[in-house]
């Protein structure tokens, strides 16, 4: 992965000089992680939002009970972060894991900043990722409030099925709120 | 209720002259509306996009029973709308009904589009609502993951308590998944 993934899902949104890109992708720094590496870390400062680039990430927290629960996940050209503790710099409600080997861009707060104010452009790229994400949420919250755990899981992969292919079924399982036991169980009834 | 608790709510994200704060109102339409009066119905076209003068509105659907189930709701200063299908301009996905006597403004599809043309800052403004309100459904899906029913009032009583007396019980009690009467429940035990 090169910055091209990031300068060219902007470009799918807004028109900017490939000059204007260059500068642009200069504001974020390039990590590779390996399976499992943990980028956020719940109950310290929020200061990174994150781009994949390539592979998975989630945003997870701990139940009371120990159990990591997987809150959102992104795989490529998603963004993810604690974006309440981002927005505010309060300390974070979630940890953010790589699911498998992934390349990330990140931009810290303060040069988040500096980039909307350097190029307001950006603005209407962010504008648009955050109300489709709000209102997938919103949608969420339906299904959550509408469906059994195992309509869920089949609107789900009718929906996305590059997803269920895609993400880990631990991963997935915990996203619908469904235990690994149950998600088996449901794929072994169906041959899903 | 007049404009401007709507420019009110702009200058408080970013810098704009009166005269465009009175152009920006300019692309609003302003209506009074009575208890429980439909702005917006599921399966047709969602065109709007709404802002709470005064009152209180609520985003919900039907789920299979037949019960209306809240998924959001929004008072004084929140934007309501079913963001997805207004982002796409497909079919909605909710309805949208006042929970009590509100002042609405009102913007088209094609007027938010212009409006986001002629004023770019306003790029800034709703990227700010949208990146805060779609962080604050993470925080909600990690609430309804992680706590019994009874644990999400007290904990949303606790950081909302101005919402839990201005917010109708049955409304309310929709929002955070009880039934009306299990609320009741809750509240008479501790006299909340």
């Amino acid at each position: 992965m090169s910055y091209n993934t990031l300068t060219d899902h902007i470009k799918t949104y807004i028109d900017l000089s490939e000059k204007e890109l260059t500068e642009i992708a200069s504001f974020f720094d390039y990590h590779s992680y390996k399976k499992k590496e943990t980028l956020l870390v719940e109950e310290k400062r929020c200061d990174q939002l994150f781009f994949v680039g390539k592979g998975c990430l989630q945003l997870y927290f701990i139940d009371s009970l120990g159990n990591k629960k997987t809150t959102q996940f992104a795989i490529e050209t998603w963004w993810l972060t604690d974006f309440l503790a981002f927005q505010n710099q309060h300390p974070a409600n979630f940890y953010v894991e790589t699911v498998e080997k992934s390349e990330v861009l990140s931009i810290s707060f303060s040069k988040y900043q500096e980039l909307l104010a350097q190029f307001p452009k950006m603005e209407k790229y962010f504008r648009s990722i955050y109300e489709m994400a709000y209102g997938a949420a919103l949608m969420r919250l339906k299904y959550i409030n509408n469906y059994s755990k195992e309509e869920i899981y089949y609107r789900f992969k009718n929906k996305f099925p590059e997803f269920v292919q895609r993400v880990p079924q631990y991963v997935l399982a915990s996203f619908l709120g469904l235990t690994p036991e149950y998600m088996s169980e449901i794929k072994r009834h169906t041959h899903a």
